[in-house]
């Protein structure tokens, strides 16, 4: 199989890898510890929101009808009979003539249907008996009605959407002091090679150190998983084998970086052979990465990416991220690519797509991604700016700077600005 | 000063808070816990990277003399004098009519110039004792070269940088198995008003539960911080201004939220009169949040935000934000807005700028920024969705569908396409 491998595009081995994975069970997190997970139901009002009419300002609640001849010049006096702070629940009712001095967020007195702000009355910061309003209101002018925002019963969030602080702040509202939540995915990483020393041990001739595991790691946690470490796989097929079939029975996904060549140790090239090893994908039309293999051992699905930095980081871009989103459930997980106009000609010809690792740009609202020039499969000393990939379509032309392109974001954009 | 407050721009009201802001100290991290983290150094490439020459790919190391006359139809035999895996030094040099078998990241035998690729041999899945090169080589062909990427000495990245993945893979590689970053701010959290009850109490009319603190615990953990959450202040002002001194001693950076107006029990706004603090700002020319406002307590700075979720939130974002950025050590924090078309009408008169929450899309490289209607300054509903602060200059025009408007962007935008 090693020099005869069926070609498959990426958005094919993409299909056929998250058609292996299913949605994780739920789990019950304390609204604390649910920043970040995925929700597994959707989220339903508990109440009205504003759950009672109340007052948006600090001022005055009044009939507006009291109002009609109000002005500056010419205020309109009424009788306080009460004040309602936020929280309060007013005892007086707001016959004509009369005022209730109010605070924002407190609840409206029965028979006001308007309030005014104190800075539109005479002597705002001095309280007395009475007060003179200095302008005439319209009945329902700052007042915010009984679930004007959101009824008792709306879904306000949905599953499989990403808990931020602002769906924390619509779970804190509606009394969700525990969440229904998908399980983090476990996902297994192991790498492959002999020339690999820990990080914390001394460079001998000929050997590396194994940066992979740890950028996956944070990748993997990054993306909401839980990344188990396991030790380097030996290059002994068999041996391989039996450790990986045990491993996959701990995770959700395994990932291994490294092997997955044409070279003599390429020990997960060999597996891909075994015949308890069912093959999803070996060659894939893309660069850097095109042996990006996919597998299924015991039912489980095993990408195995390749050992360069770069190819690394371009395949997890591709492959693990939107597998991990499918294992959290999320509905139709695709690439999705946005357009931008290209920022430097990208020239060099290529039988399979690239995908160029780069940065979003804007100037003047129109997006620009700029590639990074430092993209062979070996380096990694720029994979730390990349926050997108951009796709240059197969072909010998490549593409011109301004020409629009497809862009797979995956990072916040910085939006620098040097080219 | 309740109703004769002096108003500053947003700009002017953070850099009053921002230069009473220190960059904080630095404390030693395992790599595996480096993730999120703020550099409080350079990192230097501690050997060169490559370490050593090596091949780029699975094939034969050769010396590009012995190939000029190679061609797929007219190969050239070399005798194999031996296998290097990577991880392995190569024993045996390369004389003129020899190669050897050499796989990916494997270190380059003495003599060889170049790298052919198994599948440009004759029979590249066999093993043999002579190799048929099918295409001459240029010498440093398919040879990666010791220090080509990376120097040793050089600045691999740059104190103040955030550690990301890639970050992490540069980290791994240069054996920093301990990293120097900047100790997380600890940031006080307290709400005022006793309208509200926590999160997990029963709503009792004219209450509502507690949504602030959640949100901005959330966003300052998101923002790197350490969120320490306090009970809830007392009305009273003697009480609460107590409280605060003793609280402000615990953290970095107190942030409250409510109390900032001109309401009767808004303590914070009383607090700002008092002998012993000193006030920074407490008008400020936007809306929603206009109230918010800087305070020093013993020296310690302190952010009120208004307590209206939508203001709260706005108020992080354009005060909060920053200042973590600026505990953390970034240089020249500033709210650096980018440009993008306004995708709907937004007229509604204002004397001030206003700071809408909303969307990123875009559409054939053009960005667009979609406002969120829902922008009372107490809803809450969409705070979830905001990716960017839509910035509505003062005037009573307001902005037409695709004018250029600034944005401060927030969030990954989604992308999402629904107008």
């Amino acid at each position: 199989m090693r020099f005869s491998r069926q070609m498959k595009t990426v958005e094919e081995a993409l299909q056929e890898l998250l058609a292996r994975l299913q949605k994780l069970d739920e789990e019950q997190v304390e609204l604390g510890e649910a920043y970040g997970r995925i929700l597994a139901h959707d989220v339903i009002a508990t109440c009205d929101m504003p759950p009672f009419d109340r007052s948006p300002l600090d001022g005055f609640a009044v009939k507006a009808a009291d109002t009609v001849h109000a002005a500056v010049d010419q205020p309109v006096y009424l009788r306080v009979v009460e004040t309602v702070a936020a929280g309060q629940v007013p005892r007086i009712p707001v016959d004509p003539g009369c005022a209730t001095r109010i605070m924002t967020g407190a609840m409206m007195p029965a028979g006001a249907d308007a309030v005014i702000m104190f800075e539109q009355t005479e002597n705002p910061g001095v309280h007395s008996e009475v007060v003179g309003i200095k302008r005439a209101l319209r009945p329902g002018e700052n007042l915010s009605r009984r679930g004007e925002e959101i009824a008792q019963g709306t879904v306000v969030a949905h599953a499989g959407e990403r808990v931020n602080a602002g769906t924390i702040a619509v779970l804190a509202t509606f009394g969700y002091s525990q969440v229904s939540v998908i399980r983090k995915p476990r996902v297994g990483l192991l790498s492959t090679g002999i020339e690999l020393v820990a990080v914390d041990e001394p460079l001998a001739p000929g050997k590396i150190r194994n940066s992979n595991t740890a950028m996956l790691a944070a990748l993997i946690t990054e993306a909401g998983g839980i990344p188990v470490l396991f030790p380097v796989l030996p290059d002994e097929l068999a041996e391989a084998k039996q450790k990986m079939t045990g491993y996959v029975r701990e995770v959700d996904l395994l990932i291994s970086s490294g092997g997955v060549s044409v070279g003599d140790y390429d020990v997960i090239a060999s597996l891909a052979d075994e015949p308890e090893v069912t093959l999803l994908f070996n060659r894939i039309a893309m660069r850097p990465g095109s042996p990006t293999t996919g597998l299924l051992m015991s039912g489980k699905p095993v990408l195995a990416l390749s050992g360069n930095p770069g190819a690394c980081f371009v395949g997890y871009e591709l492959f693990a991220r939107p597998a991990l989103q499918c294992l959290a459930g999320k509905k139709q997980v695709s690439l999705e690519p946005i357009k931008a106009q290209l920022g430097s000609p990208y020239e060099k010809p290529c039988p399979h797509p690239r995908y160029l690792r780069g940065r979003l740009l804007q100037k003047d609202g129109v997006l620009i991604a700029q590639p990074d020039f430092n993209d062979k499969a070996g380096n990694l000393g720029t994979l730390k700016n990349s926050e997108c990939l951009i796709v240059i379509p197969a072909g010998g032309r490549g593409k011109q700077a301004g020409e629009l392109v497809d862009v797979i974001v995956h990072a916040q954009p910085s939006w620098r600005e040097e080219v």
